[in-house]
């Protein structure tokens, strides 16, 4: 290619769709690595994960100048639990009453490689859910949404209307946190919006 | 058209979004009504904006049973000032160097109406941006995002990248406080989540 591009580590359509709306040019190059949970620590978690994403493709891909290889990894926290993707519906209406009417935390890591670097760090975020009652756990569930998403919601969904407020960097709720991309890339000498190209 | 549906009384493409992202049936029908501001009360002049809106809505639409009138207005505040829409790519750039690097409110008006009953509120949200130098200022306005939005942004696009945190709703400072929106018609009788309908 030449130039600035990110290879994204990560099959997420909505990473992805944050790459888009940045106007950061990326191309998706799935991992193959395995994620790990490390009991209790999800900062640990979520940034060996990313890493270990970010050196899984940088070990199988010829990076031209200018690349850089994006890992990235998200857990909901609840409790001091680590809350994973739901395994069924009965799983996700339970997942959704654990964060009904309180306040959870969500931890990306967050890796970029460039064949000579690497750097990685992470994002909290804190989200606060609306009191649900079990009919709209029940409904929520029913629209199907919960599937492939930690902690069984998508913020960016139908289960915007599950949210009361967040502190934090909205988008690492989404999936990829765009304030720690955006220091992370200037320290790789990408400025901000050096990748938006200005309207005619 | 019969059963639940939201009347919006806005052009707004992003609010648009925000009812598809939530599965609600809308239409749109723009308001003639004219924004005030009211000098010093963001929070008078939200309310009277998005009630002013769905008023002038209701007065000129036969509503059948099940629809409902949704006024919205959002300002930027930042020392007691609002902002408004900037007339140019100069005034683009005064107010994104006002926001660099320090925290400013965003505030909503929502008011729904029925024909029978209206219910007013708002929503503020905290949000704080990133340090900005004279480049990055002068990039983000030449790619033409900050023309239409208040304050001169679009925390949805390529603006995401100017954001460090924010504190309240998120969809807020897009332009709808979905929280909001959510207690709103569950006042109305409209509980959440009974307009997603089940996967198959």
């Amino acid at each position: 290619m030449g130039g600035f591009a990110v290879i994204l580590a990560s099959r997420s359509p909505q990473r992805r769709a944050i790459l888009e709306q940045l106007g950061i040019p990326f191309e998706v190059v799935v991992s193959a690595h395995d994620e790990g949970v490390l009991a209790g620590d999800p900062v640990a978690t979520v940034e060996q994960n990313a890493l270990g994403k970010a050196r899984e493709v940088l070990a199988r891909v010829a990076l031209e100048p200018g690349e850089l290889v994006l890992g990235v990894d998200t857990v909901v926290v609840v409790d001091g639990r680590t809350l994973g993707k739901a395994a069924g519906e009965e799983e996700a209406r339970a997942s959704l009453r654990l964060l009904a009417g309180r306040r959870h935390e969500v931890f990306s890591g967050l890796a970029l490689c460039d064949g000579r670097r690497e750097a990685v760090g992470h994002a909290g975020t804190g989200v606060r859910f609306r009191p649900l009652d079990e009919v709209a756990v029940a409904r929520y569930v029913a629209a199907g949404e919960w599937r492939e998403r930690a902690g069984a919601y998508a913020i960016q969904g139908v289960g915007s209307a599950l949210v009361e407020s967040v502190e934090g960097d909205y988008f690492n709720v989404v999936g990829l946190p765009v304030a720690l991309l955006v220091e992370t890339l200037a320290a790789f000498g990408v400025a901000p919006f050096s990748w938006a190209p200005p309207t005619p």
